[in-house]
């Protein structure tokens, strides 16, 4: 199933075939409660796991639209790991020292040790996103960074990184919805930034540059995944799902210690 | 004369076709104190221009086997920088939250800004050198590491970081020379490490691991400066030269104010 999201190596690909709506032919969330509850267990285990072994780091990274659910999930889905081991990381605009830095810079600063979990809520593609969109860069400029993208996250792959990126797919419909209940109600109005309707005339401008850093960035090592967001009980069940499988496949030990050697120091 | 010491394409080099003796023709250090007063005059005048442009930014990068000088030329040479705009970093041997991460983690943590001047005693290089020496990484990662330290510095270029790499070339005789010199002088004591005496037998897969980096790395936008450097006099007035130049290439302008504006808002 989990392969219908999965994008794994560098193709063109239309965000319009992908269904915002799509639950995977699950009804409702009681469909897959229980089997999200077995699973965030299994990645309490895998964090204790790795976090003992420190054979790997792990990169969970969200991307969306405004209203996509990313605050949401990582609460959802990353909530009840021990916070030692995990951190959530997340990126506004770059102010200060961080523009004075080339644009992987802070992120890098940030990235998983080995050992660790760390999420990121948005991240340098913002660089070739919001920037390419508003035509800050011309797209020599996206391209080559784009190109700086790969490599870098070429290069935590090879240091043992897994790194998870996803993309959290909702329609204008939803995001619309979505803003209307937050300037409706008084406990959610804190979220609504009047600069969420500005930027949904430029809808179409985001899916083409979310388009194109798909297109450069997917590989078979560092996959992207498109997650149906408009059900939030399936965004949740979808993402917790790639995570664990993709960690299922680390072979994650406790070091080895010898016993004996242990008793004849302490004796 | 800058070009002889300049590589600038990725091509084998063999390093003994570099006389660590060289001193393009000066017969001392008084050949040459006259302009290099000069030249320490005007990278202050370029270390202020960029500093206000904030278009770019320098990485001065020193490798060299023990008793090259490293510590001495960023002495020598950087001294006398306002210090608001320049840091002097310098690698060890990778610790804890450091070897628990990539190995251009630490090293891009402490890039410099736009604006700023860094420089590198000992860097990533050293992931590619001792480590491939004494084996600690087989070849195919040493070739990895290359490729991806090619690409990191081609993010910086991209970004203005205008990057400097400079070897240090001396003879073995030089380093016996220099490290008999510290056992024997107890103000210079401090400095002397018996391992230093260990890597010595090394020297010729020291040779290759540079040389091997030089052919990977070495391309026009961040060439590789290789320094004669068995006198010092000629290595700091050459270091020098290497950099001024480098800098002197960049169009650094003191950002335009509107003179009458700021008058209007003073009245």
């Amino acid at each position: 199933m989990l392969e219908n999201y999965r994008l794994d190596e560098k193709r063109k690909v239309s965000l319009q075939d992908y269904d915002p709506n799509d639950t995977a032919g699950y009804a409702g969330k009681e469909d897959v409660a229980e089997n999200f509850a077995q699973m965030k267990e299994q990645l309490q285990d895998i964090q204790e796991r790795l976090y003992a072994s420190k054979t790997n780091g792990v990169l969970v990274l969200f991307q969306g639209m405004d209203c996509s659910g990313k605050d949401g999930v990582v609460k959802k889905v990353l909530s009840g790991l021990n916070p030692q081991g995990f951190r959530a990381e997340s990126f506004k605009k770059p102010t200060g020292d961080e523009a004075a830095h080339d644009f992987l810079w802070r992120a890098h600063r940030v990235a998983p040790a080995k050992g660790h979990i760390t999420s990121f809520n948005r991240s340098y593609y913002e660089e070739v996103l919001i920037t390419r969109v508003h035509e800050l860069i011309d797209k020599k400029t996206a391209n080559s960074r784009l190109k700086h993208i790969q490599h870098f996250e070429k290069m935590l792959a090879d240091n043992g990184i897994v790194l998870i990126k996803i993309f959290l797919h909702i329609s204008p419909e939803f995001q619309l919805q979505k803003i209307n209940e937050r300037m409706e109600n008084p406990e959610k109005l804190w979220k609504f930034d009047p600069n969420d309707l500005e930027e949904r005339r430029y809808w179409d401008s985001y899916m083409k540059a979310y388009e194109n850093a798909f297109k450069a960035t997917a590989t078979k090592t560092n996959p992207w995944h498109i997650v149906p967001s408009n059900n939030r009980w399936f965004r949740d069940y979808l993402v917790l799902k790639i995570i664990v499988s993709a960690l299922g496949k680390l072979k994650l030990e406790y070091p080895q210690i010898d016993i004996e050697y242990m008793q004849r120091q302490v004796e």
